[in-house]
């Protein structure tokens, strides 16, 4: 049997990021200070309040994140249907021989579905079906990652050999965004009470997306207290 | 065990269409014959294949087609990475129990990759490699499903099941793009010799590719051969 | 004095198009019925109103209008800025000379803005606001027209000639766009009570807006009710 | 009659700005590297002229500028046809009181265009053509300003009055971009000999992108000089 690593967990680190409060202000004041539209001490947090209220989103788009994230492949191919204002960098299982690491949920993640499609609602597994949820998925993950190395050792080229690999396969990419089009993200991919528009994510994105929320909080605060306080609805 | 089904090809279909050579004619002659600019009987050869040597974009989005697609999931993950000018709704292993449809590679399918990344050349495989790529792929695919079912048999959520599943198994979805951006894909996504720019596609969203451009040449003759006469360069 | 021609009103005509309530509805169902999402019998009201209520945006985007529209340069700047599922081609003034059409605001065009930025509401004007209005821009069209045609008439270029011509100059542009750009652009240039976020909107270009919301309420009866029953958020 | 100022240059100013070669080199080698792929002391610059060279664009997306950039009317509606990977905010005529400073060709800028459509080239024009241009213009900018202003004296709203000013009013705006972006528009807005796709700009939106065109150089200068080395194709 190939020795295989399960992992529950996501990594988002931010690799680098020029943003602030102040690029939305003065992008928004450049509509009624043309060429003065510069920072300056003006208060900034009523403006924000405003434009994000109303909608006006251009505004924050002058901001810049780039991340690495490490996950798996099923949250991968949800997160690239994101298509405007992200740009994305992925390993290639053409190019790179996939490392043995695969999910499987933790005790916690929610296993049982309740409810209508559209509304589903996540409880509790029971241990029988934790416990045998983990045993299928490692089963699976050796066999795949057995048969996989084997192809690999007699020559069949790796982005062949891949097709046995589950979407749990864990990858890693470069994501740039900027913050309309992080807290569109946001918006999408986090369960929260009490917003304008209900969302319902799987769980394994929502983490993502929650690492990723912090890293906004600290760089653009206003924007992100008048993103949570008008429904978390992207501008 | 459970029954699976094997497949080697793909299934493109043509939904919806809205195209002509005609209308990147009268969308170019706007610009010098402004509300006159309308479909008439001018000569629009000489004209489409100006646009398309000199990169004039724009007219070629004024088209329409959406296809069916139904191609295994590492399929769709490198079609998605196409942001502009794509439309895509698919199949969701959140909401549907996935069918027990999987890819395998025909024997005619070069499995041996030579020369170095960026100019990778395949070559046909060994009856050997052959041979034992599609029985650890069977075993991984009835391995998997098996655990899928089981974890669905339980009571777990679909959501979560399918983590097992590899990215051999089959989805669908359809696309809608325009000429420009059908243009895109086909450039970057099929090998010819003597294009303008090489491309090394992997062989399966080729074969999707492929039985799209019969599409754009039916529908868009003239646009599609000056494509073609012009290095395969998307406009 | 150049002959100048002078209008208050705006031409938008549907040239091309293929949408139907049906494509929203078999495109959103892929997610659950995978192949078999096709057009059937199925009754589609209560889904088209669900997903537009939820904001699952993409169902809308597999539906295509080509609109030829009429209007001033000071409307067209206003309109280039929807960037995402609009595609253009206009009147170029590099290429063409310009016809002398100008705008003027006809008598019922509320001429006096009140209240403060971000919040304007607009006002009839007395009848010397209107009067010295029209008489001032006559006066100036006049003369940008007649400085242009003297430039040409010297061999002046074109593109250069053109910088005196006013933003109100009729120009001509075809607009190619999808159901959810579509509504994107209704949202945020119509003025209505009731709606989900306010918008202010120009009157000129609304008056574009008014005319493409007739052609999306032809064509897509279901998904037009359920945006305006909704509160005119873009999906 | 109104004091009216001209002007015959632009200005681009670097707002704010996060690039370098390192981005390209790592977001492309996560390919190839998984989670290793970061910053190190690899050589770069052969990677770089291979995804230059080969069209991969993505790599050079992770990379940002802020410009602020002050030039005629007529500039920037060209300049906002570039809708990808391009976020504006610009000064608006709606809710700012607009200044009179309008563009006059300086004796330098070539007058007269040669040759047929799609191929135009320009050669200086005469001291008679530049002294009546100027006359021309000079007499139709002061006619419209002080129309203009006579509308907002007698209390007409700003988004009418402004009908009559002509596309040579200088405007100013903050434009956020990538460097794929950025190269994409100094492919289509510069001219140069020996590209691999000729382009024919006019010659003030080319004075904008010969500045930007310095900051990409002194930010980036791997990326700029392969981008010149290999025809000025935007990845």
């Amino acid at each position: 049997m190939e020795e295989i690593v399960t992992r529950s967990d996501v990594d988002v680190e931010l690799i680098q990021s020029h943003s602030s409060d102040e690029s939305v202000a003065w992008s928004a004041r450049v509509s009624t200070m043309g060429e003065q539209a510069q920072s300056d001490g003006h208060e900034n947090a009523g403006l924000i309040n405003f434009l994000m209220k109303n909608r006006h989103g251009t505004p924050f788009e002058h901001s810049f994140f780039t991340f690495r994230v490490t996950a798996p492949i099923f949250v991968f191919r949800e997160f690239m249907r994101h298509r405007i204002g992200w740009s994305y960098n992925e390993e290639s299982g053409r190019y790179k021989e996939l490392d043995p690491v695969f999910y499987i949920p933790d005790r916690d993640r929610p296993l049982v579905q309740v409810g209508k499609a559209g509304h589903y609602e996540f409880v509790e597994g029971t241990n029988t079906q934790h416990y045998i949820s983990i045993a299928g998925m490692k089963r699976t993950y050796e066999t795949a990652y057995e048969a996989y190395k084997e192809m690999l050792d007699i020559g069949v080229a790796k982005e062949v050999a891949r097709s046995v690999l589950p979407v749990a396969t864990y990858s890693t990419m470069y994501a740039s965004c900027n913050a309309r089009s992080l807290m569109s993200l946001l918006s999408l991919r986090t369960k929260r009470n009490m917003t304008t528009f209900p969302s319902y994510p799987q769980r394994e994105i929502e983490m993502v997306a929650e690492k990723m929320e912090v890293y906004l909080e600290a760089a653009m605060p206003m924007t992100y207290d008048t993103f949570c306080n008008n429904g978390r609805v992207s501008p």
